[in-house]
């Protein structure tokens, strides 16, 4: 794979004075058409071996180009507030918006790639998280960005005598460090690990390009050459975002479904209501003042037709709970900010730190729920959204999220009775709206929804809770005991 | 001022049950009203001292209303993030969206009161903080936000017997910290400083209520009455934002202004530009990495006519530094996230942290110049943003922060020179548009304004340097010289 950037790639002064003008210019061209269109964000990943010149291009892409429309981010060492939530988290903070161009110096490849090189992660847990990063990466490409990776190389000698270099020089003696010499020494296990990355992770909408870095012209003008020439492509309506085109779910042919399963009919009689509420939200306030929920946190979705009890039931589990231990999320349309960015970047603001819980009264699986429903997205977008949500899920999962998804189950019968019922109560009238009833018709587009819902995001470690919902009393206590089933299962872990 | 929070105030239970649930329905209905009309945040102070039910009202506010349009924030010690910025950022982070009700638990508050009762703070320096927090809320007012401030008492005896029945009980003893107790040795001084900083910061715009915190029954129904009464009277349009009404600045009599008073003849040949101006970049480059700036940060001010120059100056700065050390914010329409909070705030989120610069490429001197201009807000709005900016800049000085403030001043000729020339290249023609050209008409109007702004917010802390720019070359190097004056001067002190 390195081959090629170990052959002396060179390239004489006078070519590239001639060259890097014309360069300048069609960047600048590009980042202003991509500026003013708005269309798609460029994220570029600067990777490599250290010495191999990823600083000083990070500098010319600024120098080239308009740095007022670059966000450039180095990630060093997660910081404490970083280190409370996925290691994702804060590449989802760093994503560039629509017609901006990110420069990510020291990418989600950084850690994995350190940590598999000083035997900290296992070849399997390694191919997991390059896994893990491809679907990142076909994520980002079919939400519209454009990712250009650039890879920095330098052959063994070549850094050593670099880093010598730099280090004699008392103007760049600063930019070696110890732990630059540090990796030196592993340079072959290191070369051999980002070379399975690279292979692992050089995709048809994002490959690896590997730029030899000791000839300074020839590097620099090769990677503004690269970006260059894939804003221009883009820009001029080639390269389109993938399309996934299998066939979307179909109905099963028995018309029986996860609803239709449901005992609609449960029901608890006030008292009962009264004392296993009181009992359950008693066990709820202990629970989530375990000293084991420090390493924990909690992320509850709630989602159900209109009028299904959404709200009163978070009412009833947020009285258990210290005002200053969760937060709501409630999920309207996405704000400006929001639809630049891809989809589940307005998700992953709201993510709770260790110790926390969040709580989503309505959630991202409103791309498989309204937004395919009403088809405020396309087909592609819907279908490949049930793996990216599992693989979002799991990732909280991973770093000691305890997830709970309930879907507040009502039939048609009960929701055209409260429908009714609010709008005689004067206090409860805002909350009916054309809307609700226009969405009412749908009811069998959405069942549809909600069963192919289930079936591909309840997994292991984020389960579907279908809870009867006809009565508000039953739906309530069995939401907060399965609440607590949860974190006690955790716990026990 | 606290006697009154000191006589045994109680409520009957029989009373409380009767009274609570027209309280919690005219909550619900004012929160409502509030989300839907979107016209004003409400913010919520809890203060007081320990054991007086502090999280206790916090979470039956929670309670009460919809907890889903409630942003609860507790305040601990700062964290990492928070203490490389001006201590007042934290709270610029939590300050709720027009429409919603923010709980801050432990205030901007806290941590002054806490450092003068400990001993950290002179008597003068508490002094000098509350008058900060005076004229932050001041600004909160203006900007539409309604303040309501609850401090909750507790008398010494009540204090005592208070946290020793929360200990015996098993259920509550977490709730009593070794820090409680700390405290409570500081009851008489705490007391003290309390009422200095009560007196002190009781405005008209945002006053203290003094709540006896020893009866539950009292304390809640009185706190959410007071939430109650003034969210009702603010919704019916009562007590409305301040409006100052001093008359606005006066241009001068003899016409003579900062502005007719610089030398634009001042130029520069190339071949003396291209060597200040490479000295210049190289001297900046070295005090970037110098030691010294790790403890602080820098903050750039690019002001100017249209096509005065400023972006063209950036990029010379930005030459010479390190791409990861700086970030350009570039100043346009505020978003829709930026619209539903005060002024100020939009700024505040791109503060750099300590060891980082941040240049701004117009800022928030908009408030003054082009909003004061063109009606874009009120005159009462743009009068009292002179003194909030100060303080704003005072609060990044203080934290290390070296402010250097730019106008490049060009002349109507010049200007008039370069608009024709950009029409006429192709790749610069998206940079004039027709604003630019009705911009320029109202130049004895800008002229009128930036002389004002100089005047009310050139401080010796964060000066306006006045750069003469019809000629570009000696515009950059005055500017990037000026920029390295300054580091100096700040690494000397």
């Amino acid at each position: 794979m390195f081959e090629s950037a170990e052959i002396g790639h060179k390239l004489k002064k006078s070519e590239y004075e001639r060259e890097e003008p014309k360069l300048r210019q069609a960047l600048l061209a590009a980042q202003f058409e991509l500026l003013e269109k708005k269309k798609f964000p460029v994220v570029v990943l600067v990777n490599g071996v250290d010495g191999a010149g990823k600083g000083e291009t990070v500098n010319l892409f600024n120098e080239w180009m308009d740095p007022r429309h670059i966000h450039t981010f180095a990630f060093g060492p997660a910081n404490e507030i970083e280190r409370a939530r996925p290691p994702m988290w804060r590449y989802w903070q760093a994503l560039p918006p629509k017609g901006k161009i990110g420069i990510l110096f020291g990418s989600w490849y950084t850690d994995p790639i350190l940590d598999r090189v000083m035997g900290h992660a296992k070849r399997a847990e390694f191919d997991a998280q390059l896994s893990r990063l491809r679907d990142f990466e076909r994520m980002l490409a079919a939400e519209g960005a454009l990712i250009l990776k650039l890879w920095f190389h330098l052959s063994k000698k070549a850094q050593k005598k670099r880093l010598k270099t730099l280090s004699a020089d008392p103007k760049t003696a600063w930019r070696v460090t110890p732990d630059d010499w540090a990796h030196f020494k592993h340079y072959d296990e290191f070369v051999s690990v980002c070379e399975h990355a690279l292979r692992e992770t050089s995709t048809g909408e994002a490959p690896w390009h590997v730029i030899e870095g000791s000839d300074a012209e020839y590097r620099s003008l090769t990677a503004g050459k690269l970006l260059s020439t894939s804003l221009r492509a883009r820009l001029a309506g080639k390269a389109q975002p993938l399309s996934p085109a299998a066939p979307p779910p179909a109905p099963p042919i028995d018309a029986r479904d996860v609803l239709t399963a449901l005992d609609y009919t449960q029901k608890l009689k006030p008292a009962t209501y009264d004392r296993k509420l009181d009992k359950a939200q008693g066990k709820l306030n202990l629970l989530t003042r375990d000293r084991k929920m420090r390493e924990r946190s909690i992320v509850m979705v709630f989602e159900g037709m209109d009028a299904a009890g959404k709200g009163s039931t978070i009412r009833r589990i947020t009285r258990a709970l210290d005002a200053r231990f969760y937060r709501i999320v409630p999920v309207a349309a996405p704000t400006e900010e929001e639809r630049a960015q891809p989809y589940l970047w307005r998700f992953w603001r709201h993510i709770p730190p260790r110790g926390r819980a969040a709580i989503f009264d309505r959630s991202w699986y409103g791309r498989v729920l309204v937004e395919r429903v009403e088809n405020f997205c396309a087909e592609a977008d819907w279908q490949r959204a049930y793996h990216e949500i599992n693989e979002f899920e799991e990732q909280l999962a991973e770093t000691g999220g305890i997830v709970v998804k309930f879907w507040l189950a009502t039939t048609p019968q009960e929701q055209l009775r409260r429908f009714k019922e609010r709008e005689k109560i004067a206090h409860k009238r805002f909350k009916i709206t054309d809307e609700d009833w226009r969405n009412r018709k749908k009811w069998p587009l959405y069942k549809q929804a909600v069963a192919d819902m289930v079936e591909r995001t309840s997994t292991a470690e984020a389960p579907w809770h279908l809870i009867a919902a006809d009565d508000k009393k039953f739906a309530r206590v069995a939401v907060i005991e399965t609440l607590c089933k949860a974190l006690e299962k955790s716990f026990d872990r």
